[in-house]
């Protein structure tokens, strides 16, 4: 998502793609290819801790605008059965960026395949670093911790940053952390951190339980670009990221499968 | 869904509530009560199976009008990133019904708890059937013929008819059944099966791969009466079910989580 200025602070990072090197350059080059899943393996679970958050008009959102509006066209008393219409932003609410939401050709919500969306899912904790600072950027030194603790990462996986923003979805001041100058403030990945994920390891997308895979002073959305133009999805506003291990959970994705959608809200679940 | 006329004959429906008996009627009395959650077992799979239906103006609706519109607010080139705005019908494409959608009291789409929403998988084959007679209701008889060979029912599962019309989701005309007066023709779950699901077994959603619960030409709607009143959900339009074991199968619904929605888009995956 992109606060007023973003696009001129994108495009100069999108001219800046000659940086990329190696893996994500290769990557980059072929946005509509998935990275190579996982080879089937059985997985194992007992119960599924849910990890959306209720949309409503008043779930915070990157503009300020509600990111939902419902119509009841129908209603039981008079009609025989309740139905709402929905003006919904592709972009609010616990919801999924794919490739396209910043690139010219990558894949479209509806073409991520379902080996792209039941993935298993690696939370790395950065909740005191983020309350010591709310600007925080998950880095490349964070990923190679949580390894020391839990093992590499699981190919194509999903690496979740938990920054303990959850809870704050309640409250839009503390959830933007929007300033008197408009600046928003809240956590995100370090550009460092997702160009080693795109060249060293192969993980399927990245998750944050904040408003931006890029934290909130971000005005290049480093991130962003280079996730999401590889051929990568993010995952925003994740929910109870304290309530699943830091490693052997699977995450499904329920990404709502509308063609050519830029974005979309997904229903998450992770089995544990 | 409803038709035109549909009001008439669901108030007729439900004023005859008293016609219910025994454990339809304790169900009913208690509509935002979910059935029981089966114990946490482990359960196991290898790989997902996408039984979702791609979204579009030209998916099939029942009112004929298409059932989503989008809107592209930002572009790439402009504003640095894509982004649309949806306008879409609650009831449209692979979605689920909540109890609210038939019902004054019941869960609105938000409240139906995770266990309902992960849950084991019974396919009822019934495309032969379908295939001779467009307006088929799956019968008790169906279900037990199905238990003979694939043992009791799973506590909290889902009962899914596979008719075999998913593969014509992509032609309106054979996907409605229209026809020259305008009723509707394809198959869906008997009142009485429903019925009897409702008093005898503890099942948590019905699914279907055609546009209704209900069959094409019903004017009382029976089955959304009776089940989404009696605090359970169903899904309609469902892809791939002949790809899918007739027992075994983990279904996680993906549901859009939005506030007092009587309906919603969802992914689903059935997991083997």
């Amino acid at each position: 998502m992109c606060v007023p200025g973003c696009q001129q602070a994108v495009q100069h990072a999108l001219s800046r793609r000659g940086f990329f090197t190696g893996a994500a350059t290769a990557a980059f080059a072929a946005t509509a290819v998935a990275p190579e899943p996982a080879q089937a393996q059985t997985r194992q679970f007992g119960r599924a801790v849910d990890l959306t958050h209720t949309m409503s008009p008043d779930f915070p959102t990157f503009l300020g605008e509600p990111g939902i509006a419902m119509e009841k066209r129908f209603d039981l008393k008079r009609d025989g059965y309740n139905l709402h219409w929905w003006r919904l932003n592709e972009h609010a609410g616990t919801h999924l960026d794919p490739p396209i939401h910043f690139s010219e050709a990558g894949m479209t919500a509806d073409m991520i395949p379902a080996d792209m969306l039941v993935v298993p899912l690696a939370v790395v904790d950065v909740v005191a670093k983020a309350a010591a600072n709310p600007d925080y950027q998950l880095s490349r030194d964070d990923v190679v911790a949580w390894e020391g603790r839990h093992g590499r990462l699981p190919a194509n996986c999903c690496v979740a940053m938990h920054a303990g923003w959850g809870q704050r979805a309640s409250d839009p001041a503390r959830f933007t952390g929007r300033d008197a100058a408009g600046v928003l403030h809240f956590p995100g990945f370090s550009g460092e951190a997702t160009d080693w994920l795109l060249k060293e390891r192969r993980v399927a997308g990245l998750a944050v339980d904040t408003m931006s895979l890029d934290h909130g002073p971000s005005k290049d959305f480093k991130t962003h670009v280079l996730w999401l133009s590889a051929g990568r999805w993010g995952l925003e506003s994740v929910a109870n990221l304290d309530q699943v291990p830091a490693v052997g959970a699977t995450l499904v994705v329920g990404l709502a499968k509308v063609k050519g959608a830029t974005g979309g809200p997904v229903r998450l679940f992770a089995l544990v």
